[in-house]
């Protein structure tokens, strides 16, 4: 698939991590939401055996009346922050909380380019975030390259966070257990 | 990523054609229900520059739960026919085309292995369903392999399903011209 062609070959990819953390533990539930990567997150996941048992399913909004409809992202946020920005992908993993009941979730929302940078946005930048429990936070992160590289970096870095996001969640059910 | 890491290389691969299909094209749509394939075809599809002016999106209904409150398929197909059905595949494209608002959808639902088997439905069998203005159809398929060849299989076969009902889209928009 093109935009992992890029992506160094790893002994202990995200995914695999994930898997290994969940399973053991019942209950926990994670799901996506993606613009720039595009549906390769969930992918990524469900190329995993076993994710069915937390894998609830992922939102690809592409087009902002999508993010609308299915994620409940406001135009507001759309008009005055853009469909590029940390307030949307936090809206995002708002929104798949809600549309899966899902524990964990993690959004994605960037410009992969060649087209669609603006002044403030070049082509490489890409707004993450993360739903848990304990609450929402955004990141930005500007990844280099070319279109290929640049999802494969987003769909690599989100992959992180929600492990991340999974690894926090459990520790704090452990620590309040 | 692992779900194409057994795809052979292709000069002319189906995302590819579709963009060549569309762009020059206004006004077709199209989108993506998912569970097998977990994203993948989305993936593909946003993988190719150009493809935000017709791909609106998809939803990755894995769990069933996903697929009844995100795609609107019936309690009564689940339980009667199973999620791996070419009845559920059928409302799965029936409910993103409503999702979205999109003109051409494609679904994928099987079983990728090694786990889920069952005695009528092997691992290997998936489920395609297309709609399209004119009507929606399904398909069945056994793919041979491991989960990563099977989830391949199907990636691949829904973007050549989902390429013929646009070319078939736009052919017949042609003729009522």
């Amino acid at each position: 698939m093109v935009p992992d062609s890029s992506e160094p070959v790893r002994d202990n990819p995200p995914e695999q991590a994930l898997n290994r953390l969940i399973t053991p533990v019942a209950g926990i539930t994670v799901a996506t939401a993606e613009s720039c990567s595009g549906g390769a997150v969930a992918a990524r996941i469900v190329s995993i055996s076993g994710s069915s048992d937390y894998f609830l399913g992922g939102i690809v909004a592409y087009a902002n009346d999508a993010k609308r409809r299915l994620l409940g992202v406001s135009e507001e946020i759309l008009a005055s922050r853009g469909a590029v920005s940390a307030e949307c992908a936090r809206a995002m993993v708002e929104g798949a909380r809600q549309a899966f009941g899902a524990d964990v979730v993690v959004s994605t929302t960037g410009i992969a380019g060649p087209g669609g940078a603006t002044a403030r946005k070049p082509v490489g930048v890409v707004y993450l975030a993360l739903a848990t429990p304990a609450g929402i936070e955004a990141h930005e992160h500007r990844f280099a390259g070319d279109r290929a590289a640049i999802i494969a970096a987003a769909t690599e870095a989100a992959l992180h966070l929600l492990l991340r996001g999974v690894q926090e969640t459990l520790n704090r059910d452990t620590s309040l257990a």
